[in-house]
């Protein structure tokens, strides 16, 4: 009966999914979903990105269990904010954000990042209507995230290694890390990147340039 | 509906945790449900406390959502170790522990420590029968996750912040993370230590023991 009532769910959410991402192809936005950990530089990431993305309207939708914490950095920045409160559900899914799309002033954006709930299993398995998944795991987590949470690794279409400042003083094994990724996914770029020192930024925010271009 | 099937779940999980909860109490065991974040450090405090605590039976399970990396880790320094793994369930339930203890020398335990999945959302609301719910949470995680998860923060019996080794070069205010956690727990522990330094351990290893005397 557990099986049946997840699939149904999942049947649901992907009807939405889909209501979504012809709402994104229409109004020809790129819409990036970001997952992670809790505290592995999510919100960080999506600030230093906008704020090197001069060129381009950004929207941000916050996922977060009850806090309006993060959205109100991002307001600091950026006009189009939506806050989701799930209300204690460990992720976002289709339907939470086809109200906040009702939110934004999406005629005008090009590019959405979707801040997810910070939960590195429940989120995974949830298709919002993104374009692409950014899975970001930092040094001070350890190199054993993949072994661990490997669904988080095989769904991901990027992969960002946040607070590599860290790596000098870590034990973090970055070829240990890469060999287990790649034994899950054998393509999936992998960006190395200080949110705090801003090396590897550069690559990352090309990552995205180059994305946005095919919208515009 | 969707509220029902969750509190039938949560029904079901009390009644398992009780069962659990009487063969610990029969048994004199002390039971330590440990929950933190991906990367928090959840199984290197379990090592460093099991090499510390010399005069105690100590076993240990080891919740994972798919590999059996941790408990690998785990049965070099103890013999006492089940795996669970959950099959992708974000956290353990008070069932899978019961099938646990019937794989453990339960008899001849003074101390069992329950490593949950790492994930700050979804375990906090499963009962396991344990005795104490210990929170773990680390200073590169950032000193906003009592406001980001307060729920994990309301629930604990005593907080460990892990990593303070990374203080001085990081912007975590501790002041600030204080402040927040006793707006949410006015009376909680929290045990500031590095399992990389040392520093910290002994308060930690004290509150233990104090509490394991009580069994025996």
């Amino acid at each position: 009966m557990e099986i049946e009532i997840v699939s149904d769910v999942l049947e649901y959410n992907k009807d939405h999914a889909q209501i979504n991402r012809n709402i994104f192809k229409e109004n020809k936005i790129l819409v990036i979903n970001m997952l992670s950990s809790p505290g592995s530089g999510k919100t960080s990431l999506i600030i230093q990105t906008i704020k090197r993305l001069v060129d381009f309207n950004i929207g941000v939708i916050e996922g977060d269990i009850s806090s309006t914490y993060d959205a109100e950095k991002m307001k600091s920045i950026v006009n189009n904010v939506v806050q989701i409160n799930t209300g204690g559900t460990c992720h976002l899914n289709a339907s939470m954000i086809k109200k906040a799309i009702g939110k934004i002033d999406i005629k005008n954006l090009d590019i959405v990042f979707i801040e997810n709930v910070g939960n590195l299993i429940c989120p995974v398995g949830f298709d919002l209507g993104e374009d692409y998944k950014i899975l970001i795991s930092s040094v001070s987590e350890g190199d054993d995230k993949p072994v661990k949470y490997p669904k988080a690794f095989i769904k991901a279409n990027a992969i960002v290694l946040n607070k590599i400042d860290l790596l000098s003083i870590s034990d973090f094994d970055y070829v240990f890390f890469k060999e287990k990724i790649r034994e899950l996914n054998s393509e999936v770029p992998i960006i190395k990147l200080s949110c705090k020192t801003s090396e590897g930024l550069d690559a990352w925010i090309e990552w995205i340039i180059e994305r946005a271009k095919k919208y515009n």
